[in-house]
């Protein structure tokens, strides 16, 4: 897949400037250009980059004026973000593509596949499975008994959905991912052993999901988990049994989420975040990274700390935490100060 | 798989008031009822639901008086909560068994698998590999060589089991689970190299084990990592080598234990919790969320915070970290007054 | 794989005192030693499980003199120690090694393996993959597209690559390890969705990298996740976009490194460590386990805490949490002391 300048400008309704036969068949950052590789310089904070760089191309704007020499064949086009955003777009869509169903997959002969499915081999597709079109079944990827697939998803090799879960369209799931294995939920019995708690719901991912490799989401003890429409999770997050996450909410790394809790939409959590079961986070909630959640979070709310406290209080409680010996000192010395005023009242 | 008002009733020795042919396929929670499930009222507290819920079907008590219309049908039995813990378990043991061995797995000729084995496609069991009767083994699983498995076992999709490790008689492992993996551990060399401790123990599960999915249970160095009778881990949970889990000990989602740490019987951990290596943790210790656990901890203690502390101090302590700000206010304030006071003092 | 004192003795160039037909099949640490398991006492402070110790057999220094009667065989050499690891390491490599090219294995024409390769049941090696010689590939491994893989590596089940990834020589990756997932970036969207940011690079490991079961290493947006020569990955870590790890860095489990963070050399990293994205850490940096660490990080110092700072500040901060009930309650003294005070001084 290598590419001229030429072709490239065609593409992009860019002019050349340098070598028109200048070929790539890669993309860089501008300051990690090599050759065979196609950049771009759109925030003038990277000017200088072009006269370094040794990417054989880079998509510039209409007006770059160079005042230095520059090494790489340039392409000028209107708006060189916007330009190299639809090269990266093409690239990976170029990539990414498999097609055909395997003959090493066992497919049950209940389900149904629909139109230009890839399945990769060792794939396991279990009873009454429905898989809608356009779908990526990469290898070694399971799916249980009655499990529903809308189109245009992508599931990575490895990935496994228990039986009776239901996946929207155009989501995304990564290597490893485990949907609907049961929840954590164990009745104590008299003579300390536990007695477990059949776990008969499913998990729920509406449309445009993405979900991170080795991630988890538990199966609902009754009912659904449920990822709404938009969600991100990110690698190695824990969702509960019962857990809700609302429309277009992002979650970074090795964030964990308990039983029951419901969380609103558009919020962004960052990564190692721990939430308690059983509570209602808002919409619009912003939580920092290894914050510890133990009740209820209004909507369009900051938090931080671990207890979350409000962001900005946990701002400057971070400060006082950096300098919690100086502040002990401070007591020290004030306890001092009295000491000594009560014995020379006392010599007094 | 669908039953009418009548013959669960029949099953549960209760009668029916309403519709005898009602029909359901599956479980809810009152307050999520839809037509077509069946759902049950026990605590008082939830009364009002049953007059809203769309569950074509309620399990109550014998003596329930209904001061509302109720759309659903009624089946009367002594005990509501124990009645629908009884469903959930049938329900549950007739979605859940496979039965046969896969052609397309692979099993080594020196394995020996007891009766009424499911073995799914593209399972790997390897050499001299025991697996004792009705066990479940899903597609995707892998067991190595010489690994033991009692009876009455389930292994979901994508587990993984390395050579010579024990697994015990009625235990689930959860998709994504590693079994056995190398310790890490690494011996630094004078060239800041360092060189690999081979790690030729194993891992013990006793019995009634559960395992979430994507948990890590690491090898010894040598003997073995025990986890014992009745222990139940939630999803994502680091367990690294010689470390030793007591029996029906319950640890959440993301808790990591370091290497050669002994823990108790009958202890309850939070999620992420972490515990540092070669400690002591005793019997019947809770820890809460997200501790950082560094030193022994005695039989019967509560503990929480990072590092972790006595819980209930961790609790006031939590208090203070949230008026951490106030706090320091209060210091400046006081500083202020001595200061003042001293001047004061220098003008009289 | 059985072995007489006398065949051990001849092995390590040492000497039999007791029965030379001692059979041992296994090696123990001296205070679990059990029939049938070698040991060695090479530091004094465990002479006394010598005399305890049903170990078969125990490797003891030349001038080993017993106080007590002594149930095992013993075998003299020099160095205990150095004899035991080379016994370990022998005992390690006669287990682990597999050979031959599975017929079950799907793997694309086009690829090229080395020689003496092992490449286990339903592993799956795609198009144009090069693998160098004497790689071990279990079963359930996925290696994409132009993935290259070096000499003597070993690749545990279920690991999955995915394309245009590198793998150096002498790389153990454990089970479930994922490498090249996407990054986790999504443009925001004026409705409140997000665009998928197209992750084009790959990930790059160096040689002699080790990685624990289920961590996660996503690819680049563009050019290359690097992870050098020599770093341990130990569990369930999490390492994100464009991250870069220096050589013979150590991590423990849990932790996760946010996008385009730089790691020097020789670093040493707790668990559950969480770093923020875009920050440089220096060379021999070592972090406290469950550290927040938010910004930039100089050559050889030491950091814990949550946010993290200098690690014997923190040390003595941590001591400050334990008591912080206490402080509070100097900070109430000394306000009723002034109080009281002023009053005083009002009734004067």
């Amino acid at each position: 897949m290598e590419f001229s300048a030429q072709q490239i400008a065609a593409l992009l309704g860019g002019t050349v400037e340098g070598n028109p036969e200048a070929m790539v068949n890669n993309l860089a950052k501008i300051e990690e250009g090599v050759p065979g590789t196609i950049t771009f310089l759109a925030n003038p904070k990277y000017t200088p980059y072009i006269y370094t760089t040794h990417a054989s191309i880079v998509v510039v704007r209409t007006d770059f004026v160079a005042t230095h020499p520059v090494e790489s064949t340039l392409i000028r086009v209107d708006d060189p973000y916007t330009s190299f955003t639809k090269l990266l777009e093409m690239y990976d869509s170029m990539k990414a593509r498999k097609r055909g169903i395997s003959s090493r997959a066992a497919i049950d002969p209940t389900a149904t596949v629909g139109p230009d499915a890839y399945i990769g081999d060792f794939a396991f597709i279990g009873e009454q499975v429905k898989i809608g079109k356009n779908v990526q079944i990469y290898p070694q990827v399971y799916i249980g008994d009655r499990v529903t697939i809308g189109d245009d998803c992508i599931l990575f090799p490895g990935v496994k959905i228990y039986r009776d879960c239901v996946i929207g369209n155009e989501c995304t799931l990564h290597g490893g991912v485990v949907i609907g294995a049961d929840g954590f939920g164990f009745a104590p019995q008299t003579d300390q052993d536990f007695r477990k708690v059949p776990q008969v719901g499913n998990v729920v991912l509406e449309d445009r999901v993405e979900v991170g490799s080795n991630t988890t989401i538990d199966r609902a003890t009754m009912g659904s988990t449920i990822i709404r429409r938009g969600v991100k999770l990110d690698n190695l997050i824990q969702v509960a049994h019962n857990v809700e996450i609302g429309e277009n909410t992002v979650i970074a790394a090795q964030t964990g989420i308990s039983g029951s809790t419901k969380i609103g939409k558009n919020c962004m959590f960052g990564g190692q975040v721990g939430i308690v079961g059983h509570i209602r986070i808002g919409d619009h909630v912003m939580i920092g990274a290894q914050s510890g959640v133990e009740g209820q979070v209004k909507d369009h709310t900051m938090i931080a700390g671990s207890p979350a406290i409000d962001a900005s209080k946990a701002r400057r409680n971070f400060i006082h935490w950096r300098n919690f010996d100086d502040i002990v000192k401070r007591i020290n010395k004030i306890e001092l100060l009295l000491r000594n005023k009560n014995q020379n009242q006392d010599h007094e």
